[in-house]
C-alpha cells in the first residue's frame, strides 16, 4: 500500500488527510478543481483513463452555494447530480481498489440532520452515502474498507463562506469551536497506517458532539 | 378537502390509495405511465402545466429493473435520477399544494436499509426522502403534512417481477405474507378522512415487522 | 376483536386512544395511575393476574420528573426502570395478546433525539423500544401487529408541566401548534378498524415536522 | 493524559485496548470481573471511592448469556440492568473525567439491530448508549470526547459462546472473518495518541461490512 488519490486535495479536509497521508509515506495524488471537477463528467473520464488502480481512495469534493429548494433549477439539479453523485459513481466503476485498500468518503453530517439550505447537498451526499454502503459488502471481499466520515462544522473556508459570524457560531458549538481538518487528516491516516481493517460499511459522524440525533 | 392527485395510481399501490380516496370522496387524478412519465422532464412539465394545484399529492413511481451497480450505465442513472428524484423535485416546485392538504411519498424500504440489486432506487429514493423531510418544516406552515411511507414487500406486480418464487418468499417473512396494497390504501384514506395533521416530516416503514433496523 | 387495554388511559394521549377505541366499538379498560402503577411491580403483578389475555394492549405511561443526570439517585433510576421498562415487560409475558391483534407502545420523540433533561425518559423508554421491535417478530407469527408511536410535543397536562411558557413554545414549532392526544387517538383506531396489519415493527414519529433526523 | 481505567479489560476487546494504551505511554488500570463486577452495585461503589478521576475511560463489559424475552425472570433483568445500565451510570457520576479525556463505551451492534436471543444486551446497551449521548454535549465543555463503538463479530471468548460453529459463522461474514480485537485496541490507541477530540456523540459501528441498516 503505497498509492493514494485524493479528490479535493489541494484545501481544507482534502488537503489535511492528503498532508496526513503524506507523512506515512504515501504517494498521493491529491486533485485540485482544475484536475478534476467532478460536476463535468468529461473531466471525470478523462480522470479515470489516466487512474487505472490506486491503494487508497478518498472521494471529497466541495458542495455547492447554499440555496432553498424553491429557488434551484433543473440545471442545477442536474450539475450537483454530477458533482455529487454520478461523478463519484464513474470514479468507482472505472478505478480499481487494490486488495486491502480503503474508500473513504467524506460526506456531511446533513446526510442525518437535513438541512434546509443545504438541501441540494442533504440529498445527494446522502443517496452516494446509500451507494457506499452497498458496495462495502462488495468489497469486503477484496479486503477494501469503505468508511463514510460525515463531518459537522470544519475549519474550512467552506464554513466561513456558509456561516456569517463564524466565531460566534463556533462559541454556540458544545466544543465551543470548529473542527479542526486535521482531526480528520490524523484520524485517516492512523487507521490506513494501523491497518484497521473492520471499520467499514460505517457511517462516522465528526461533529463535535453536536449533532442531535442518537445515531 | 376534494382533489387529489396519484401518481403511478394505475396499479398496485398507487392505485389502492388512488381506491381509497374515491371512497372518501374525492375526485382523484390517478396517473399511468402514458399520462405522465416521470423519467421524462417533458412528459412532467406537461403534467405541472396543466394541475396548478391539489390537495392531497401522492408522489409513487415504480422502480428500475434489479441492477449491479458495476453494470449501471451513466445514462441509466440519469434516466432513473429523473424517475425517482429530479421529476418528483419539478412537480413539487411546480403544483401548489392547498392549504390543510397533504404530500404522501410512497418511498421503499430500502432507503433503510439499502439493497445492492436495488442500487438505483436504494440511492435516489433516499435523496427525495431527504429533500422532502426538510420542506416538510415549510410546508407545515401551511398546515400541509408530509409522511414518506417505506413499504417492505407488497403484493404487487413489481415484487413478482423481482422475486422468482413469491409463494416460497412470502413464507420466509414474519407475517408469513406479502402486504397488500390495500393495507396501505386504507391506511392512506383514513389518515386524510381523520384530518390526521401532526402526522409529518415521518418515515414509516410499512413491511410487517420485517425490517432489522431499530428505527 | 373486541377487548383493549390502556394503560394510563384515564387522560392525555391515553384517554384519547381510549375514547378512540370506545367510539369503534371496542369494551376498553382504561386504568389510571391507582388502577395500576407500572412503577410498583406489585400493582403490575395484581394487573397482569386480573388479566389473562386482550385484542389490543395499549402500553402508555406518564415519565418522570425533567431531571439532569448528575442529580438522578440510584433508587430514581430503579424506580423509573420500572415504570418505563419493566413494568411493561412483566405485562407483555404475563398478558396474552389473541391472535389478529396490536400491541401500541406510546413512547417519545426522545428515544432517536434524546433529551438531557429527560434523560430517564430517554434511556428506558429507548431501550423498550428494542423490546418491542424484537418481539414484533415474534408476535407476526400470531397476526399480531406492533406499533411504536414516537410523539413529539403534545397538547397534555405533562407538556404544560415540562414547558414554562407552553403558548410561545408552540408558535416555535413548524405547525405553530402542539399535537392534540385526539390525533393520535384518531390514529390508533383508524388502524384497529381498518385491520391494518402490515404496519408493525416501526417506530412511527408523531411530532408535526418537529424532529431534525431524517429517519 | 497518562491515566486509563479500562473495565473489563483483562481479556477481549478490553485487553486490546488496555494494551494499546500501554504502547502510548499510559498507565492503566485494567480490571477483571474479580476487581469491579458492574452487576453488583456494592463492588461498583466500592471501586468509585478508590478512584476518583481519570484521563481516559473505558466502559465496557460482558454481556449475558443469550436468552429469549420469554424466558427473562425479573431477577434477571434487575441483574443486568445494574451490569450493563446502572452500574455505568454510578461510575460516570462519581469518577470525574479530566479535561482533554475520554470516555469510551464499548457497546454492540445490537443497539442499531436488535437481536432477539441478546435481547437483554439490545435493550441495555442501547439505553446506555443515549446516556453517553446525552452526556457528550456536557463533556464538550470540558473537551472531553465521548465515543461509542458498536462491535459487530469479533474474535473473542464470548463470541465463541454464542455461536456454534465461529468457522462456518466467520465465511458467512462479508470480510470471511471476525474482527480482532486488536483492530478496536489500535483504533482506540489512535483517536488518544493523536488526541483526536472532534470525534465525539457518535455511535461507530466496528462490523467488517455487517450491518444492514444505513446508519
Amino acid at each position: 500500500m503505497t498509492r493514494a488519490i485524493v479528490i479535493g486535495g489541494s484545501r481544507g479536509i482534502g488537503k489535511a488527510i492528503s498532508d496526513s497521508l503524506v507523512e506515512i509515506g504515501f504517494d498521493v495524488i491529491a486533485t485540485s478543481k482544475k484536475d478534476l471537477d467532478t460536476s463535468d463528467l468529461v473531466s471525470v473520464k478523462n480522470f479515470v483513463n489516466n487512474h487505472k488502480d490506486v491503494d487508497v481512495l478518498v472521494l471529497n469534493t466541495g458542495g455547492p452555494p447554499a440555496k432553498e429548494f424553491f429557488s434551484i433549477s433543473e440545471e442545477e439539479w442536474q450539475k450537483y447530480h454530477n458533482q455529487l453523485f454520478l461523478g463519484f459513481c464513474i470514479i468507482l466503476k472505472n478505478i480499481s481498489i487494490n486488495e486491502g485498500g480503503y474508500i473513504f468518503l467524506i460526506s456531511s453530517s446533513v446526510i442525518k440532520e437535513p438541512n434546509p439550505s443545504l438541501i441540494i447537498s442533504s440529498a445527494y451526499r446522502l443517496a452516494f452515502s446509500s451507494v457506499l454502503k452497498i458496495l462495502s459488502k462488495n468489497y469486503a471481499e477484496k479486503n477494501i474498507s469503505c468508511i463514510n466520515i460525515a463531518p459537522g462544522p470544519i475549519n474550512t473556508a467552506r464554513t466561513k463562506e456558509l456561516i456569517e459570524d463564524v466565531k460566534k457560531y463556533a462559541k454556540s458549538l458544545p466544543m465551543k469551536r470548529l473542527g479542526e481538518p486535521k482531526e480528520i487528516g490524523d484520524f485517516v491516516g492512523s487507521i490506513v497506517q494501523k491497518k484497521i481493517k473492520y471499520l467499514s460499511g460505517v457511517v462516522i459522524n465528526f461533529d463535535g458532539a453536536n449533532s442531535s440525533c442518537l445515531f
